[in-house]
Parts: C-alpha cells; structure tokens; sequence
C-alpha cells in the first residue's frame, strides 16, 4: 500500500534520456552528459538520466524502412525515446549547425509515428568561440516539428577552449562553476518537464 | 458561494492578449484576430481574446526611459501583457522576418522587468508566398529570451493571396476552411495555456 | 593561337559539383540534379554539373583523422569539391532542416583545409509543404561558417507531393514550368560563378 | 583625358552606406561606424563610407503610400541606398534579433522598386553576451530577398560589456585591437565590393 506521502507529497519520477552529438571517444559535449547524470543522482531527487548511444544507428535512407518497420537497432532507440519524458541533447556545433550523428538521430525518431512528440527538452552545448549558440536555434526549430517543448532559461553554451579547461584528457567536467550551471539547467528541465507531465 | 462544479470542475479562464504585426487598416492579419476573438467568443468556453493595438508605441529608445520608467503609453501597453495568460501574435512577413512594429512592441515589453515571461504563445501569419513561414521562426528565435512557450503544432501560414480569396475588402476573413484550421489553432493555445497555468 | 573569338568572347567554363541530400534510390532531389546536368549540357554554354555521390562516406567521427589525414573515400570527396568553381545543393527538408547525409558531408569537407571556401553556390529542394524553405535558411547560415556564396534568386522550392505530378516513379523531372525555373536558377548561378571566378 | 594609371590601374571608389540600428545616443554601434568612417579615410584608399541617420523613418505603413510615392524623408533615405555600392550594417541585438529601427527602415528601401538589390553588405554589432551573434543571422535571412550579398568572413561581434572598456562615455571606440579587426573587416567588404561591381 502506498505511505500517505506517496500518496500526497511524491512526484513522478522523470526519465530523461540523453543523446550526445559527438562520436568522439573524448568529447566533452559526452562529458556534460556524464556530469548530468552524477548531478542529477546525487541531488536531484526524482530526476533519472540515461545515456543512449546513437553511434550504432545507420545512415537514415528511407528505403531501409520495410513495411513500415525499421532496421532492429532504430526499434530500439525509438522505444527507448519513446518511454523517456523529456530529452537532454548534448549538442556541439559543427559547421554553424547540428551534427550529422545527432541529426541522423533526430530524424529516425520522427519516422511514423514520431517518438518525440509532446516530451520536456533541453540543450547543453561545448563548443568552441560562442559555444555552440548557432547550433542550438537550429535544434529549436527542429524541435518545432517533433513537437519538443524546450525550456528557454537557462541557456547553456560552453566554450571548451577557453582556459582554465574545462575538461580533463578523458572529457569529464572538471569545473565546479560550470557543474552548477548544469545544476540549474538539469532542475529547470525537471521543473519543466513535471508541469507538462502532471496535465 | 461558488457551486459545487466551479470548485471542482471548472477551469480558470485564460486571458489571451492578440497582437498584429502590421498598421495597415485593412490588414489581413488584423481580420485574422478578429476572427480568433469571435471564434473564442462563439465556441471556445474559457477563452478570451483581446486585441492589443501596438500602433501608438513610440520607437523603442533607451534615451526615453527616466529613472526605470517608461513613457505612459508604454506602461499601459506593459501592463496589459502583463495581466495576460497568453499571447496570439498575427505577424505578416515583410523580407523574410517580423515587422518592425511587432518588434518594437517586443522589444517594449522585454525592458526590465520583462512582461512575456513563462506566457503560452501561437502565431498566425496572413502573407505572400510560404504565408510567412520564414518569419515564424524569427518570432519563436526571439521568444526564447523573452521566455515564451510556443505551441508547436497546428503551425497556421496563409497564402492570403492565393485564390480564392480568403478575405473581403475590408480585411475580414470569410473563408470556412481557414476559420476551422484557426479554430484548432486557439483550441491548441487554449489547451496549453491550461496546462501550464494549472502548475 | 588563341582565335579571336576566344580571346574577345569566351569565359572560363564554371564546373559545378551537385550533391543530394537523400540517400533514397528514386529521390526526387535526385531527380533535379538530372535534369539540371541535361539543362547545362544542352542550354547553357560553359557550365558543367557533375553529381557527386555523399552516400560511401563514413559518418563523421574526428577520431578518424589520422595525421591529419582523412580515410580515402573522404580525401576523394574533398578533391572533387576542391575542383569545383561552385556547388548545387539538392536539399530536401527533413525536420525542418537539412538532412543528415548532407550535413555529414558538409562537415567533411570543411575539414583542415576546408575546401568549399569562396565557392559560388546555389540550393534546389523537392520537399513536401512549403517545399523545403526552411532547410534552406539553415543551409545558408552553415554556408557563412565555409564562405559558400549563395546566389539570392531566383530561391527554388518544389512541392514535391502538389498535384500534377512533377516526376515519374523513377523520380525523373517531367514538369516543363519546373524545369524552365531550374533552367533560371542555373543561369543565375553561372552569372554568379563567373562574376565571382574573374576576379 | 585619363592618364594612363587611371586607364591601368585605378579601381572605382566603393561607396558605403553606414546604418545603425540603434536610437540612442551614445550607442556603440554608432560608435563603431565612427570608427569605421575614419579608418577608412585614413587608411583604406578608395573606400567611402557615409554614415545615414535612420531615425527620421517613420514606422511603415503601406497606407502611407500615395499613388506609388513614399513621405519624402523616405525618398530620400531610399536615394542615399540606391547610389550606394555597399551597406555596412552596425546591428545590436535586441531579444535575440535585430532591432525595429533596424527593421524599419530595411523595410521602407525594400519597397518597389526594392533599393537593396546586388550590394555588398558587412554586419558588426555590439551588444551583450555573445555579441550579437543571433541577430547577425536574422539579418543574413532578411538579405536573401533583398538580394544583398554579405562577406562571410571576417565576422564581426564585439561583447561591450565585457572589461576593459571598449568605448568611452560617448560612445567611441577606444580599443585597438577592436579596431584592427574592424579594419579587416572593412578590406574585405571593399575587395567584395570591388569584386562584384567590376562584373
């Protein structure tokens, strides 16, 4: 049976799953995704990250689609979009704009019936000179048509160059006003994400 | 005293504040409020519309503000955002963005302390070509920092120059088919707007 | 000896390289790079097309970079971008932007040295509603990151799904209105190329 | 009779409009395309660059069209663009966009017959944050149908809050290394200038 404050004080818990725009081993874009993760574990109850690799998804070319079913590793990414409440997108910018990998992702999901219609999202982006500010208005846009709702504040851009570094040699986060930057970003989202989910 | 239904049953009403990106008398995108205003009024219980004339702002000028305050009309113009749920914007296209007046009246409400913050918003545009496509995602660009919340989905762009035609001489709209697709687009604004207001 | 006619009349010849956004076998996009490549070989003196295939290449990874040196799919891509004087973008639009494939390559060629640089450039898309004018913008704001100079009109977007049909099922262009405009869109890129190549 | 330097190696002057898009009266925007009027003069040969008051415009109103003519104010602004090889923009950013001043006047010179039409066209801008770099690519957009053809690079973004001080209490430039990359840019919008003007 469930205790009075499950009944009256709990939450439901929020899956957010997370998705890095970067194939590099090192990346550090892949770094904020690990720092997400630890920070929303230790400190923010109610809040689960879970890293999805979309490395394995191949190229998307519609003629791999066979009787509306997709190659098995796209099943897979989409269920597990499917069953998150909201997405984290760890986004470098490559070119002014979005990556490949991560673009590639984004469009498999949207194969009917779209997976990511209706879920909370956010941004986090390393990147050098602005930190990826470009890239992120694309994302929005793109988000339009798979009906995300991203939170607007606090924006998240990191420039990875600048000095003292950010990162260390394996792309972990190593800088404390930059983890609590996170922090804040992480608890908008789940603010964001339980105000739509409760309705 | 309230009935039992008002306490448990009812809906806050939300308040939805409709501006028009163009000064034109006959302006289309000003037939286009009128007709969300009727449209609410007839069918939509709980939502109201009211339209917001942004022609009497003066050119957005820092030099014009004296010790944190604005000129009057600007405050008045601030505190009817202010007290508004929701805002519908009707903003032509004029060289692939919004128009100088809807910005201004943007850039009027976002001087401190901003007016827009963590307000549902719809667009509808009444234009050339695409129907103002490109504009939109202007507007939804420069939402972001005001802390808008755009539906993202029914998108509304009309060809207003496409026959038949869609408006009379006087800019009403007189077209059954757009006034259906409006329709769903208020239900949308309606829907979210209770969504994130409840929470 | 250079005859007369040669040295008061002639120009350069303009070699444009064309890629395809879609991977799909019957791509319509496809389909426009065809009938372009017939268009200046039979009406346009001086401008050569040649398609160039992105769907061997790998998807981007830096880890893949070898002593500054990329794998041998990509270094042939890069050298026939190199050779180019200008490029033709046949760019669908999937979730509001440029699809993945196309991104993909972008980014490999902007690779130390990036080789589209100072490139006149020009973008046609088949898409489905608005035919693909969202897309584009994102493409030309990733062209300011290469220095692609885009031509501004005539702008070509195609309602791929508008009846008449536009192509046959193989997606060859069967449209006379369609491949008059694809004529005007490449007349303004040769200008443009020339303009652009003398000095 | 032009001497033979003329005949061989003289270059037409490029003449450049300078507009600000902000009103107030120390900004440093303005400030900047003070600057760049006199590093011009005094160190760029053949490039003439006239800064154009656009705070006279008023707001655009097709009803203020009478029978194809424009307020005279606007004539007059419309004559200064058409006569003008280049355009330098000196843009802020307003809520991640450019300003209605801005806007505005864009508007009035692209009314028919469109003055805008084949210049080449720069962006600097001073603002906050990132430095204007969002509006800087609202801008880009807006030129494609005026059919202007901005440099690429370099880019052109100057955080003014940022210490040391960028500019004094008036509003002027004060920073050598700011300056130096004005210069850069201005060489390369002359060089563009020069490139498309002589085709």
């Amino acid at each position: 049976m469930a205790s009075l404050s499950t009944v009256v004080g709990s939450q439901p818990a929020i899956k957010v799953i997370a998705l890095c725009g970067s194939l590099r081993q090192n990346s550090s874009n892949r770094g904020l995704i690990r720092a997400a993760t630890e920070i929303a574990k230790e400190s923010i109850e109610g809040l689960q990250i879970e890293y999805l690799d979309i490395s394995p998804l191949p190229m998307l070319n519609t003629d791999l689609e066979v009787d509306g079913t997709y190659p098995p590793v796209v099943e897979a990414f989409r269920r597990k979009i499917l069953e998150a409440d909201s997405v984290l997108f760890a986004s470098p910018e490559y070119n002014y704009s979005v990556t490949a990998p991560l673009k590639n992702a984004i469009d498999w999901g949207s194969r009917p019936p779209n997976v990511w219609g209706d879920k909370a999202a956010a941004i986090v982006s390393a990147s050098g000179g602005s930190g990826g500010v470009r890239s992120q208005y694309h994302l929005r846009q793109i988000g339009v048509f798979l009906d995300l709702h991203f939170i607007n504040k606090p924006e998240f851009f990191l420039n990875a160059h600048q000095p003292p570094p950010k990162f260390d040699s394996s792309g972990d986060l190593i800088d404390a006003e930059v983890r609590a930057k996170l922090k804040s970003l992480l608890l908008a989202l789940h603010a964001f994400s339980l105000r739509l989910k409760r309705n």
